[in-house]
């Protein structure tokens, strides 16, 4: 159990409220020249990936401070109870165990009396099933016709993890996947649906149905739209094939819930199923990464699976003053909590890792957008800051300028490959790409030394009016992957999942449940009752009715 | 000129200091109470859109004080300065005239001593025949195949912009276009571009080079690439077409530089030119538009210019008290300076503004993430927040946790369009698609409700554990569009940078300038020699070479 005791009178978190205030507002360019070697002190490697916290505002002490602070919150047992399968969800009961879902075959992993592994392995065995039937050309449509387009209609945790991946291993796309092109529909409003249906063939398409609970409003009406437009395509009059074949053909569901999947219409030899204990934002690892598979073949899903596992076992195993997410948690606590730090920019140099900060944002705002204690106590202090980012140079285009010459401090992780392109054939269009390969990390490296150092990064330290200067002291993480592979993907992913639960330790709030989503959902059904009834609104706030009137009023107005 | 007293000594200023600690933490259920009619009170229209500033965290005597200060700070005459084309633009000595590439062909706009409508006409004429030859199948490439594939090379205002409205008038392709596929290429990494090359056909692809200065390394490094496979491929021995009919025939150049055009061997008859006066990320409106042109046709393209301009004339014309650039400016004003807010979320719920968040955090963060007042002083303010966003629906599935229960307070913008799928054909599909919009506008309205409210909009109060309590009072905007059309659209990106604008003028900052971006190139520069001339690195600090240091060892151990 975590202690009773506020965060804020651990001893460890008072020497560090001192040791703040005794470094005052130092400047990274004074800690830099304090301590020669400041790379290598700050810097550590695990699972492919390379952490250089060296450019982070503080000094070997306030690390010190932040273990002891680790520590005294329970974080080495916090680790093993969540790797264990304890029920470390408390407000839902339950383990968060997705670090089970990259377990290898030959591990075992008894949780409460029964080994969760050969359950996880069975599933991987049928996604791959469904691969390989599906790349072979084997899988038909309801006419007899293969699938050549898959779409996935979820959300949230059912859409973000594996349009991510799907984009970042591109380039590992598997032999026979060539035919099959895979689709993301998520948007409750229709628009992407409608996009696909009004270029896609229905006789060669199949849905993947994807969300944990199987009552997400947003993915159910899609996949109704979806379903009423096979339907009417393939099983109405015109063709006249029966509707049971064109459910069995055409949707694949996974979910937590087999009953509703099987309610819905979905075939129960198409249902993909996992586990109440996988919560919905970490759940890429299993059936909710079957359009992963599809796109980089079941080989590479499996090493994404091998490199998150590395990172846990890194996680469990390494000191904490050498633990790669213990170490990024830290920082992140040092900023939001003593230098009062608000905004993390997460920004990856490699064009592979767009959708990597909108990813990031549910991971992290989803995860510890929290404000009351494991017991139920108001916090006294701040927790998740706001995320977001952007593709590195792209951003240097964009909103840069507010990081080099704006009002407030913000956090940057710099994410970037080392290696790339080694495997392009052609001699000359390799060489021309690993130019552009190093001008990317050229900005990379230069950007946080800009954002460091200010105008000091200039060696002839002209005097410059005020619109040009740059203060520096921008605090920034750099994190280098050997490559990106679906094993460095993987390890990169759950360094940051552990980060969170770091996080969530010391500040002794749930990172796995989310009850900050509840009453919206609740609302708006209301709110949906009183748009379609047209009465009901004279209970709400005078905005909420004005714009509800609104509403009935350009309703009121359509031919 | 700017008065050289800082703002916060003016006495509006200090009028909502004062004030502000009169309202002390005052819960927006409380201002609504004590204000009936408060919508009505706090919503103004204007060119197609309704904006609803009543949750915002303010009082009728707050909005007066803003107004107070807007007219202290000169807002009224520094509207007019923009749009008649005076030097806003201070630190590089121009006028900031993106008003002017919307002004009908009609009206004229002498800036010292010229008349620039016949000139911004005259572009749009030519504009207007490449679109055409374009669609019309004319336009051919070296071999004498019709061009089918433009690919728009271009990072920062030559990409957001043309970006983020293609996508949101997908609704509105031009008859003609169908035959056309429109393509974006940013990233320096030549990922986008790579996927690309591999996919089209250089017999049938055009590469549109947009920079307006034409020295963006970004843009340059892909153009380069770009211009190889061409050449190779088409004036190459196989194939044996001139290199000076290839780069005729496949690439249309938009920059504020002919002769660099000219000079990197872009045909001087397929140069579209702008002009200095014209902010990279305020030039969607020209020549840099030519993508979103081919996409939805000239009518369209001008239509979404008519919109921008019905904005413009209400900026200029309209009272303070009831001009939406300048309330949604001072709400802005209110929630960074007086209540402290630094992080600010955007919010549509329409899939079609996928991109719209990207576009403003550019637009807002690289406009005003400044600290010097226009002569050159310190400033002892904040300035532009940090802007992130995602479709709303989406996002409630990710990061709207900490909106509602984390522990900093966000703004939140919700945007919607009131009506929508009027135009789909066909009967049953028109009425299941108008139920997905009613239901994502109840999404819109519940969660501003809950936002605002917390826990307070249960009809039953029921007692809550505390992980299920929500705080509520988070303010926010809610912007309605009658439809998401060009003209509309137009109006609500012009709202935005008016916006920007006016807060530019109040915190006495230039929005047109981006000297916060120059070091960071040059550094870069110096970076990329170091890193490929394998020496220099002795002079950066120690993270940085470690950086430096890791890369040569990882490109040593590459094959």
């Amino acid at each position: 159990m975590p202690s009773a005791s506020p965060l804020s009178r651990r001893p460890a978190w008072r020497a560090l409220v001192a040791h703040r205030e005794a470094l005052g507002e130092v400047h990274l360019k004074t800690l830099f020249a304090e301590q020669p070697g400041r790379h290598r002190a700050f810097t550590r490697s695990a699972a492919g990936l390379t952490l250089d916290l060296a450019k982070q505002r503080w000094s070997p002490e306030t690390r010190e401070l932040l273990l002891a602070l680790a520590r005294e919150a329970g974080v080495p047992r916090a680790i093993g109870r969540l790797l264990d399968g304890e029920r470390v969800n408390i407000s839902e009961d339950r383990p968060a165990l997705h670090t089970a879902l990259r377990l290898p075959a030959s591990a075992s992993l008894v949780v409460e009396g029964e080994d969760l592994v050969p359950a996880v392995h069975h599933t991987l065995a049928r996604m791959e099933a469904m691969v390989t039937k599906l790349h072979a050309g084997q899988w038909r449509g309801a006419t007899g016709k293969p699938i050549r387009d898959v779409v996935n209609l979820g959300v949230g945790g059912s859409d973000l993890g594996p349009l991510m991946v799907t984009h970042a291993l591109a380039d590992f796309r598997a032999e026979g996947s060539q035919a099959l092109e895979v689709h993301f529909a998520s948007t409750m409003d229709g628009s992407q649906l409608a996009d696909y249906l009004g270029r896609l063939n229905p006789e060669t398409t199949l849905f993947v149905l994807s969300s944990k609970s199987f009552t997400t409003i947003d993915t159910l009406s899609n996949a109704r739209t979806a379903r009423d437009w096979l339907l009417a395509r393939l099983a109405g009059e015109r063709v006249g094939m029966p509707a049971a074949l064109v459910m069995r053909q055409h949707f694949i569901g996974v979910s937590a819930s087999p009953e509703k999947m099987h309610d819905w219409g979905i075939d129960d030899a198409h249902q993909l199923e996992f586990w109440e204990w996988v919560g919905g934002r970490y759940s890429l690892w299993g059936a909710i990464g079957l359009p992963i598979a599809l796109v980089v073949g079941m080989d590479h899903f499996r090493e994404l699976l091998a490199g998150a596992h590395a990172m846990d076992r890194h996680f469990r195993e390494a000191e904490l003053a050498d633990n790669l997410p213990v170490l990024l948690a830290l920082a992140g606590i040092w900023n939001v909590n003593f230098l009062d730090i608000r905004a993390h920019s997460i920004l990856p140099y490699d064009g592979r890792l767009e959708y990597f900060a909108a990813y990031l944002e549910q991971l992290e705002m989803e995860s510890n957008g929290k404000s009351v204690t494991h017991d139920g106590h108001q916090l006294d202090y701040a927790t998740c800051p706001v995320l977001w980012g952007q593709l590195g140079p792209n951003a240097q285009h964009a909103f840069y300028q507010l990081l080099h010459q704006g009002t407030q401090a913000v956090v940057c992780d710099f994410i970037a490959p080392l290696r790339r392109y080694d495997e392009v054939a052609d001699a000359a269009t390799r060489a021309h790409l690993k130019e552009q390969h190093r001008l990317t990390l050229a900005n990379c490296f230069a950007q946080s030394r800009v954002l460091m150092l200010g105008d000091e990064a200039l060696a002839d330290g002209d005097a410059q009016p005020s619109h040009k200067r740059y203060r520096g002291n921008q605090p920034s993480t750099t994190l280098l992957l050997e490559r990106l592979t679906p094993a460095t993907l993987g390890a990169l992913i759950a360094l940051y999942e552990h980060k969170v639960y770091v996080q969530a330790v010391i500040w002794d709030i749930n990172p796995f449940d989310q009850w900050g989503v509840e009453l919206g959902k609740r609302i708006a059904g209301e709110t949906e009752r009183i748009l379609a009834g047209r009465r009901g609104q004279e209970a709400m706030d005078d905005s909420s009715r004005g714009l509800i009137e609104a509403f009935w009023a350009a309703e009121a107005e359509a031919p």
